[in-house]
């Protein structure tokens, strides 16, 4: 059974939750993404994450679909706990950490705002779901209102040694991911993996920048693990070049709100999942903006075949 | 078995939950709780709210909680459902129900800002939790930054028959019970309860603005009840001077964050809870706001015998 | 004339802005609220603080109405100098220092969020001020949503030799005077003047835990004056009994937003500005809100002549 | 002297304040910007905006700033004189308007939150400066953390004749766009100028929506204006092309905080102004955000001229 380590590497996807129509869980489409990934070349997978609409799930929903993924998948299983409190985040932990998971990763509530706050939370957090599961901190302000200097997640590394990975979306933040490699260049944190959220916006930079790749959910992986590989590689301006072509649609799938839609939208017209359905709250995409979206997917398609079947 | 409406008035008291030491829920002082508030006069009772230490309890918990009041009550029991997403605000919601609770509260994601995005949640709520189940709106700006205005209520009150009362703590507050009185008045907005939180820090004039009571967890819910039928029956220095006995600890009390540790000490030693522990994450009373604590009691001893057993 | 220091203790009044009902700047209230701050006891006062309506004034006016104050009192005048930037902070600043101000007061932008921002920011905000202008920090999450750990007020302190006064109203605060008081005597921090505001809802308690006195708009600063020269004889009781009877009115006064209304009219009532008057935006008061306040007010003159004349 | 209307459309640049590396204001530089601007095909420009540092300067610079672009331009400009309080916005505003600027831009306090709150501010402002001062609202909730729903913007711009025009940044915004020409074209408001803002993110698709053109303050505007006129001339792939190849940089110059920074580097870059100096506080950049700002304007280039000389 995997563990998520400080190694890990390459494109962690962020399954969304496909639903039917009416609002139960599709089994099967979640068995398509899965497979997916893994043919696609994900090195490992984050279910029930904020775009996993994880919030509109009950526990037993939230475990049967962890479970699921851990059981088709032969690469790691991240899943997203994050919870009001300390008790449904630990039931929740223990649950799927019993059904096979690699770790969890856990947001921070928005209320934290010092210091000494975000990092007294995080230890608790590892406190409460045990010292022996391998946690990612989610660093992403933009969603949460929690900033997180460098010198916090510091602090988390190392009061935590649970603590293996951060899912760097923080905006600005090619910067902090230099800053946090420096703190490892200069000893004073231990290495840990970063791979980059935030829609893959700077993904093309922040490869450079040290990160050890994608933690996102754009709705085409295959790219971003193209784009890590050709970074890895040395590649530079191809991996621009194939980030570029992408970046439109990538844009357009990184509004806040809607972008799930968006999302979801695109993974259906790929054939990766039956509908496009969203449990409520949701935000809903209009007719208008369907046919932009159709609209980037043919221009994109002039790069990347994968965007051909997809427009067609 | 009893339901909530519209014409609910006295004190709904918000039960705290009682830890043992070691973290486990506290059932026989869950049960003296439930007898006493019964013996002082409470009209209902308010289980799992934000001073329950709800979101620090699983959903087994929580609805073990729920019920043992119920069982154990013949007063309405409100039981607090507020949750991230619809889901688990509708399993919380039918499991309460279907235990016997009177209805539920449900407070507003703090990622609420429009008039619009209030409204539509309220109702997105209701129809999750279904149309037959009593609600409570719980406007509470201070806690959740979501500010409601008096227009806000009434779509909320005339979109969703199942919305009967109004758990009212914005601070301030006082105009804004004037003006839903007078949208009742004027027959824009259908007649809901009243019941006012906040600590009861303006409880003597909310009374004379328009309330219908107190739904809040000060620690002596039986001065609550007197002030409440002393202003009914049109005695107002009377119920002003036993209000203004208890300001200097009931101000005292009511501080965020440390608020819950000073209530549960108080009713510890009032001898109602065997221990005033609480879940992490939790702010600690320290030794010099014990003594504080002590030395409000002593002098809210002078004008009120309850107080004197307290502080004794 | 006088230089704020770190010695500074007493009663600092907040004094509000007299106009005219025009708009104007009412100059002769002005001059009666010098001479009674003078008067009654008061060892400082500082204007232009969020409660003397200063957004609302442009530059001129500021300069004025502190210039004013100077020359017309031999007690430390304090001058709040905030502003969205740092250019028209450093012109306030000088202007009011060469017009002699003892010193000036600073409160952080909402948009701060970790450790190290609040640190910058102030530090920032005294070179641009000139290291050689005495300035008070002031710390009220409440209204500015920066929360300042008491670490950061120590950083701020050691960094910044200018620093020489807290205005203290985070809210709960008792324990953060404990921990600054207790910095000083481990010797992490050198001794700074901390004043009390928060409306001085827990003046009371916060002089038993080392702070130097009030720094706040009640409109009976004779009483806060008397409370502190009390807590300082060590009669505990009848500091408690003097402030237990204006409680029940500060409390009323302290609400956020209407509080400077309440303010306005009890100095009318005590003769000392001839309008309540405020500038637009402004939070109104109900003829509900102005009898509630005369009833509360003929509470208060059953324990204080002083307020026997206001309600008279 | 031009006076901004509804009917404005095109390109109107946001300003930046170009400062000698001392922190004077380099007024050679202002002019050089303001040729430039009318060179390139700028139907108006927009000064002292939140990326003008208008904060960070004081009162007299701000008119001095205003005057002095007035006077060299034919085209309207816009000024921005938002202000936490009415008195310094009027002064501001009457100062510049006196000086001939064609209109002012006001942004909302970021403590506003109800749909009253918002639409009573702007009544209020503009009853302080004027009914006479036409103003644009800038909508742009993710640096000011105010939500206006499409009813509150249509609701402002009925009940003041004053509005001309909407600085549109919110994010996703396109659907609101829609809606707002949805409003005019059902009667139920009266058309107004918009503008988009949010560093041109969108800009390819809020042309196809019914904007009327760009307002922000990309390194580029002359492609701005050659995507609104490519738009407008239903050129849609040549405008989408165009606009894709500056995507990663506009992206880049995008990033919140250190985007001022990228922006006057390019500038300089191009020769416009003469240096990038902030003044304080300001994100600097890293000489890595340089190299990667260089590598962005190379790539430009292979697509854009005028990138190339930028890049050289």
């Amino acid at each position: 059974m995997a563990t998520l380590t400080s190694a890990a590497r390459g494109v962690y996807p962020i399954a969304p939750t496909p639903f039917h129509p009416d609002g139960r869980i599709d089994e099967s489409s979640l068995d398509r993404l899965a497979d997916f990934y893994t043919g696609c070349g994900a090195t490992g997978v984050t279910v029930l994450g904020q775009l996993g609409e994880a919030p509109k799930l009950d526990h037993d929903e939230s475990v049967a679909i962890a479970s699921r993924m851990v059981s088709r998948l032969r690469i790691p299983v991240v899943v997203g706990v994050s919870a009001p409190g300390f008790a449904p985040m630990r039931t929740l932990a223990r649950a799927v950490m019993d059904a096979g998971a690699a770790g969890v990763m856990i947001a921070p509530p928005n209320t934290l705002r010092t210091d000494d706050q975000i990092a007294s939370y995080y230890h608790q957090a590892s406190q409460a779901i045990g010292a022996d599961v391998p946690f990612v901190i989610q660093d992403y302000p933009l969603t949460f209102s929690v900033v997180m200097a460098p010198a916090v997640i510091r602090r988390i590394v190392q009061e935590n040694a649970s603590c293996v990975m951060l899912k760097h979306e923080d905006w600005p933040g090619l910067e902090k991911i230099s800053t946090l490699r420096g703190f490892e260049r200069d000893g004073s944190m231990r290495h840990i993996s970063i791979l980059c959220g935030n829609g893959g916006l700077f993904l093309d930079f922040e490869m450079e920048r040290g990160a050890d790749g994608a933690n996102t959910g754009y709705a085409f992986p295959d790219m971003l693990v193209d784009v890590v590989r050709l970074q890895v590689e040395g590649r530079r301006d191809d991996a621009h070049a194939l980030f570029d072509a992408h970046l439109p649609l990538l844009r357009y799938e990184q509004q806040p709100g809607v972008g799930l839609a968006v999302r979801k939208y695109i993974l259906m017209r790929r054939g990766l999942i039956a509908s496009d359905a969203q449990r409520q709250p949701a935000a809903a995409l209009s007719n208008r903006a369907r046919e932009e979206v159709d609209y980037l997917l043919s221009r994109v398609a002039r790069h990347d075949a994968r965007a051909r079947l997809a427009s067609a």
